[in-house]
């Protein structure tokens, strides 16, 4: 049953050599791989504008310079990647670049970064998404966490399924969106230039902050979200048509021309229409509005920012098992992250993401404002492990032109690490912490999975020939409390498996055993009953003790315990019967030297 | 660890022989068994007033009629269990009497009731004495549902470690107890003689019923939930020391006056003082109130009463869990209601009573006026099933006098079978439907367990005597992932319990396999590495086919699938590793004709 409720949800398995992307050119794989990256506008600017607006008015002018800013960021993170592809041309996760470059601690800080910004690309895309669609559509703002959610375990099953990474279905909402923000964009300055004034007048200002540096720098780092999702390409260049590295880096460069307009446009626009943000619609959704009014063309910006988000958060679903994957490889994850499923997925890493970011959409009430202060500290810190890992990359090869690269590595590098570290302290007390602290945890993780798992190849290795196990004898064991086909059939398989078979039972009641014995005598005339005597209701400790004594009388022997068990028909039917095989299974489970057989007895009924 | 937390909340186990019961002088005895009785004392006239109160201002003089009927039922179910003594000296629940003298179906009919009964006379017993409380102390009422379920826990730990009935530490609160309703109804009494005014004046009432027999008979069927408990008497007569039934018979007339007086004087001084049922406060809170001032003597009464309700809920603790260890034993209920716990208490019985009636509380808000429309048809139609016996086994019997007990058996059981049904039709609307719907849902139990307990014991009978397993040759598979210790030591067991051993690898990886393929020759050149090829990354399936095909090529022989696994030192380390070994066994468990053996490997570190 259960099994048929997954194959409706999952699909059925696939052959194994099926495991193969399908190559896009340019513009499609630009597309498909974008949506991270593009679709934070949709929450960045208007974080900027949050943090300026606890100011007074005269903060909203710094808007734009914080924006120029954000947009100078974005060309530093867009060259070094150009960069990175030049060396690692079919592309390479921060993981990677920093462990080869930096080490094994550096490499783990950057993967648990990137493991971290992986949950919460999902969680502040997902909440986004909803802001877009509730924005629009106002009467489903009610029950926000929950929707999310459902789309969430949508967008879990559906990778669970297997989603090929067809290009027009993941190209096409980008391009929708980008259309859609040109389309505003163009509007909304012929509206500026012909002079139509805004809809809404702004808000009156509630200042809970006088405007002095930290507000300046919290508002760029807030706004620095927006940066998020550019290593995409450079992880993704497996879909670039040849030559890769060459397209991968033409995207970057076009990647980082569109995210700068829409970024400075959306900005230049929102500080002249004079809006500011509210807690139940978006400031592009406002945008849109001033813009677009009512037209079916505001809509279709809505719903295409809702598709887009709905991308970038399932760009984590490959992602993120892929980098557990890689770092399971190396023996620094449970391997069970390199498991893939019927359809070919690494299930687990799928199924650990959706867990975590669902428990970070219900714990912060699915609203991107309250996420944001988590965000963006993991995607910097990897930027620069991975720019650093360049820069000495750069110095050990010294191929031409390396002290320029080099150069740039260090520089980018400690660019994005102030970046990080600005994050940190202006969030700090907004949820930074959380961060701060999680992932020096989650570094634990790796070094603790390897020790394990070099202890256990140490412990199962041959190389120490001596002590190997080789054959024994066979005792066996059966505790029986009655005498019919059940049990019979146990102590008939330990006899056949074992010269020696000891039938035991815990004697409570003296006439019940008598009975016992007789019939036992009468249908197995070669074995004896033995009756151990039980002062307490317990037998599985009466039992215990007198597996522990035999172990002691036979050293060198493989000490069987066959325990008869009937299995009904139907499962339910279990509940009927004492679960003393069960309960001695558990009993035994950690008992080193026993050996357990469960020899089941078949009920037609 | 857990042993240890079992340990401390319930106890060492106890040696068996300790199961048997202090006997105890009559006037303890009596108080010991009567609190279930009495102390339907706090809700019972309550129930009569809330009902009446829905008609208008005339109806309210009903209410001494009504409780002088109840006082004649009270007598009639005293006097037919003084006779059902007489016949079973040694005390007999309405199931074992309706099963011997009705036939087994009402015989499940007085179970079902009388099961649901203490189910109920749990969660009003607990309710009302929240209600005791909360009326003392205003303060505790914000959490009555949590308060409740924290008693009930409490109660149900208690009972798993086994409490002695002690006599004086059950027999002292029903002596408190009745000591402060006489001196309630005396102080109370001695004021309205002195003409002492009511304290407050009545609200005015909201007429929602015009008065008429329905409103009556409705309040009557309210009242009457002030009959219920007074069968523990003749339940619990192994309590009495000797002449046993000649002691329970004067306890029974004891109870009987105890009742009828405090009933009476309760409700004609509720009459008279003007008091109406108050949401927030229980009635015979407002009247201890209205008698007793703020003094301390108010307290004692409502401590006293919440002590006696709470033994009235622990009553049905040992009620409920003998009655199912005694359907059990007929093989009606699961066997594992006779098991006998370490502290040899009956622990299954304990566990579902709390469960289900924590259930009812949550459900009902732990509010007894919501409770009390499923109450007390159980414990009237269990009255009429047992009366209606006594009066079949009178007739049977034709002892001396047997005219006369059969037709008082006949009478009392027509009288409350119309109480019963006064019950169901009157609170139909209100909750009994529920349980004119469950009785006889819980009916189908003991024929469908009864039923699978035949046709178990008729497969595993040993009669007819062919057919009987033999011993046969053993036949081991190995499935095998890699080459080293712990799948070595599987592979040894697999050689010491059987001549043909089959070692089984799913190919996925060419390579892999051909070093496993080196590895077993070195080691184990007696057997041969048998590869299966996987199409898909599914390798249970691969396995499981593997599995028929050799149980079609092996006919007659113990097919034995040997799964190396190892152990991790702690538990917490087994989520580093793959769970193959669990889903091989859960696959396989089903699956008649194959033994499934775990030969585990402990890792060390």
């Amino acid at each position: 049953m259960l099994r048929n409720v997954k194959r409706l949800l999952i699909g059925n398995p696939l052959p194994s050599q099926r495991a193969k992307h399908e190559r896009l050119i340019l513009p499609l794989a630009l597309a498909v791989l974008a949506s991270d990256a593009l679709s934070s506008v949709a929450y960045g600017p208007e974080q900027i504008l949050l943090i300026l607006t606890q100011g007074n008015q005269d903060a909203l002018f710094l808007i734009l310079p914080v924006a120029l800013a954000i947009a100078a960021l974005i060309w530093v993170v867009i060259f070094s990647y150009r960069q990175l592809l030049q060396v690692y041309p079919h592309g390479g996760g921060s993981y990677s670049v920093a462990k080869e470059n930096l080490g094994v601690f550096l490499g783990f800080l950057a993967g648990a970064a990137l493991s971290l910004d992986y949950v919460l690309t999902v969680a502040v895309s997902l909440a986004a998404g909803a802001a877009a669609i509730y924005s629009a559509w106002p009467d489903l703002h009610v029950n926000r966490v929950e929707v999310t959610l459902v789309i969430l375990l949508f967008m879990a099953l559906m990778n669970l399924r297997g989603i090929r990474e067809s290009g027009w279905t993941f190209g096409s909402p980008t391009y929708l969106f980008i259309g859609s923000m040109f389309i505003l964009l163009g509007v909304g300055f012929w509206k500026l230039i012909a002079g139509v004034s805004a809809a809404a007048s702004p808000d009156v200002l509630t200042v809970t902050h006088s405007l002095d540096w930290f507000l300046i720098l919290k508002a760029f780092s807030s706004g620095a979200t927006t940066v998020t999702g550019i290593e995409a390409i450079s992880n993704g260049v497996a879909i670039f048509r040849d030559p890769q590295d060459q397209n991968a880096r033409k995207s970057l460069l076009w990647l980082g021309i569109l995210l700068a307009i829409m970024l400075l446009g959306m900005v230049y626009l929102t500080q002249h229409v004079g809006l500011s943000p509210k807690p139940d619609e978006t400031l592009l959704s406002q945008l849109g509005r001033w813009a677009l009014g009512g037209s079916l063309l505001y809509y279709v910006l809505q719903l295409s920012t809702f598709l887009v988000l709905f991308l970038a958060a399932n760009a984590a679903f490959s992602g993120f098992p892929q980098l557990a994957a890689v770092v399971a490889k190396d023996g620094y994850l449970p391997r069970q992250f390199r498991n893939r499923g019927d359809r070919l997925v690494y299930s687990n890493g799928i199924v650990g993401l959706a867990f975590l970011a669902g428990v970070l959409i219900y714990l912060f009430g699915a609203e991107t404002d309250r996420l944001i202060p988590l965000y963006a500290i993991g995607v910097f810190t990897a930027f620069t492990l991975s720019q650093l890992g360049m820069a000495v990359y750069h110095n050990r090869h010294r191929q031409s032109g390396w002290r320029m690269r080099a150069a740039l590595g260090v520089v980018g590098g400690l660019l994005t690490g102030i970046v990080a570290l600005i994050f940190a302290v202006t969030k700090f007390t907004e949820g930074a912490w959380i961060v701060v602290i999680l992932i020096p945890l989650m570094m634990l993780i790796p070094y603790t999975v390897h020790a394990h798992y070099t202890a256990t190849a140490r412990q199962l290795s041959l190389k120490g020939e001596r002590n190997l196990p080789r054959k024994q004898p066979v005792v066996a064991v059966v505790p029986v409390n009655a005498i019919h086909r059940g049990t019979l059939k146990a102590i008939r398989y330990a006899e056949s498996i074992s010269p020696e078979v000891h039938v035991v039972h815990i004697g409570i009641d003296a006439e019940e055993t008598q009975r016992m014995k007789e019939n036992l005598e009468r249908w197995c005339p070669d074995v004896k009953l033995e009756v151990l005597p039980s002062p307490y209701h317990s037998f599985l400790q009466v039992f215990n003790e007198y597996v522990e004594s035999l172990q002691q009388s036979h050293p060198g022997v493989f000490l069987t315990v066959v325990v008869p068990e009937f299995v009904p028909k139907r499962p339910i039917q279990q509940l009927l019967h004492n679960q003393t095989a069960l309960l001695l299974k558990l009993q035994l489970y950690g008992k080193e030297g026993v050996i357990v057989v469960n020899v089941p007895y078949h009920l037609k009924v």
